[in-house]
């Protein structure tokens, strides 16, 4: 039995958040460092306080390892690695972090993302042409013209389109609502509002995902800083407390999949995630969910169940997800209009709100935030339960 | 916190060994593949059985990562990652599977390492040659000709002996006790005996250290399935209790560092496990170190305490290591001359050796067994204490 002193709970106590979007001359390894110097001041700690660090880089990240603890000249650390499980990193990360202090393996642990895939005078377009790739890729697939994630998910959306009647213009409603948030988030990169219309009339990605139905390119870094709630409390922040952790890596996720297009990993982590908070998803007023597609916020909202089985399309072409909706569904603008950080944006949207400082963009309700992460085209999903309060 | 069914203990019940040094024409993410077909088929498990998945590559690792789900075709996961932090990365994964195992976030969790450095009709000296590197080779220190791993470990060994007066013949008496195990160890690359003079006479690899103070270079794969002590009584094979688990990286490890060569994370590391298994150093009757080279064994033996800091050269010359000594280290041979798989050659031997079925070499005390893991030229240490019985 790993175990540590009594009663530990875990919390996050700190984010940083780095310059984002098209930043240039910094590496991902630069932004790490940036990112986790911020989220360890954000707590009002030093980095000498720092114990433990996890690592997750996107399609740029050489460097953004363990060598971070050198370049950061970090004392000896207790918990030390880099991880990779794609869009479900971020939630893989914080759990690892979170049981490692429950255990007292570890007591302020660092997680961080960065990735800077854009480059000056190149288009967004190529910034991840060649580079490592989620599983899914050989084989036929590539034969048949699906060479690119975009064209994976938009085979998906047009399953569920042809299943269920899913619209274009109610996938573009998702993208009015987040862009309706990212208006009153100033971190966010797009921040001009926009109608259906527009969706609409913007250029195909790869039919049916219009360009305003995929998520933007950012350069930068996202760190968070896990610790226990007894630390916690002589800190600068108020904790956000860790209530519930769960994965779900569905097999066999492409095309051939029976499921593909049509069911995620948020069916089964969703429950379990929501089983160890001891809540009810009735209880969750916020959902930060990763929307590296419009479509996949669509699905994630029918997986976990805010909605039924088809029922994305309606649900969010109801206006339930802008601001002054029933369900307060990414308050930030998501990866969608305010940045691109794999799931370190639905996370570090989910702690702002946990303490309370979305500013003009607060949810009025925020004691149990709902957080997902979703990655390699649907073949990864994690779902973190936070909260301002403790689960006693 | 991140908590499941009350009381569930986590142990390791799966041992999976592929085919093992110059096997050619497989590459990493096969061995990888096989190794867990082996581990799960070794536990009376069926693949269709895990719900996590934990992957580990050496320099050659391409494709061992989450992608192995695909290959194996396993059904949805409840934890999936790729880590590394090198050497420490066995028992990183392990802490990290014994956590979700404890949180009831998974059931059954295969950690898996590969690695295929070696070519047919290409000698092992270049097998690590321009690949995936440790921190520590920029800047000055390639300028002053330390362009490799064993270079950097010279000057660790050299620090040691010009410290404590430890001797070349002391570290080949580790090399020599270690072939005497190897002999008994079915599994082992190099079984024929050695001597100290053999040592003596092996060539320079880098002065201080001489060919047998070096380990092997081998193509393969470990895997091992942790799982629920109350699962596992159901199951093939007598259990391995994980009792405790900690890990050490030290802060700018490298040649600029006060403590190189004088300590590794063994300091801290082994401490805070023993502590967490309850037990104490006087308990432990198997050590299973992490042994790249002699010198690296003996660092250890140091720093958990096993002898005073710098007597690590006399105890292993009094032959307290061989078979028949006082304790018994490295009872497969190690790194040195059975197979060299990162940090699963020291935790495969001491799951072998927890549940009695070391044959001619078994241990006659095995409660409880120490198993190191070191990395990064000794930036990283990971701790186990693992035992054929539960805590209690």
């Amino acid at each position: 039995m790993l175990t540590g002193p009594a009663g530990r709970r875990p919390v996050i106590a700190g984010l940083g958040i780095t310059e984002m979007g098209k930043v240039y001359g910094r590496t991902a390894a630069q932004f790490a460092a940036d990112a986790i110097r911020l989220a360890v001041a954000d707590a009002g700690l030093r980095l000498s306080d720092v114990d433990g660090l996890l690592t997750n880089a996107g399609v740029s990240g050489a460097g953004v390892g363990v060598g971070l603890q050198q370049q950061l000249q970090l004392r000896d650390l207790r918990i030390l690695s880099e991880m990779n499980a794609y869009g479900a990193s971020a939630g893989a990360m914080v759990s690892y972090a979170s049981m490692a202090v429950q255990a007292g393996m570890a007591e302020t642990v660092v997680c961080v993302f960065a990735d800077a895939p854009l480059r000056e005078g190149q288009g967004s377009g190529g910034a991840y042409a060649g580079r490592r790739q989620p599983a899914g890729f050989t084989g036929l697939l590539p034969a048949a013209g699906l060479t690119s994630v975009n064209a994976m998910y938009a085979l998906a959306a047009q399953r569920h389109m042809s299943t269920y009647g899913t619209t274009s213009e109610q996938l573009g409603s998702i993208a009015v609502a987040q862009r309706a948030w990212a208006e009153m988030n100033p971190l966010a990169q797009m921040r001009d509002p926009i109608t259906v219309s527009d969706h609409q009339s913007s250029r195909w990605v790869a039919e049916p995902l219009h360009l305003l139905d995929c998520c933007l390119v950012s350069n930068g870094g996202i760190a968070v800083v896990v610790t226990s709630a007894e630390r916690a409390a002589h800190l600068r922040r108020p904790a956000v407390h860790v209530l519930g952790a769960a994965q779900s890596h569905p097999g066999h996720p492409d095309a051939r999949d029976s499921r593909f297009g049509l069911e995620s990993g948020a069916v089964r982590s969703g429950p379990a995630a929501l089983r160890m908070a001891g809540v009810s998803l009735r209880d969750v007023t916020v959902a930060e969910l990763y929307d590296c597609y419009t479509f996949t916020a669509l699905l994630s909202l029918e997986d976990y169940g805010f909605c039924a089985k088809g029922e994305g399309g309606p649900f969010a072409a109801s206006g339930a997800l802008a601001p002054g909706g029933s369900l307060a569904v990414n308050t930030g603008g998501g990866q969608l209009s305010s940045y691109y950080m794999w799931g370190m944006t639905p996370l570090s949207e989910a702690v702002i709100q946990a303490r309370g400082e979305g500013g003009e963009r607060q949810a009025p309700r925020n004691d149990v935030i709902l957080v997902s992460g979703n990655g390699g085209i649907l073949s990864h999903h994690s779902t973190l339960v936070l909260s301002p309060h403790p689960r006693d």
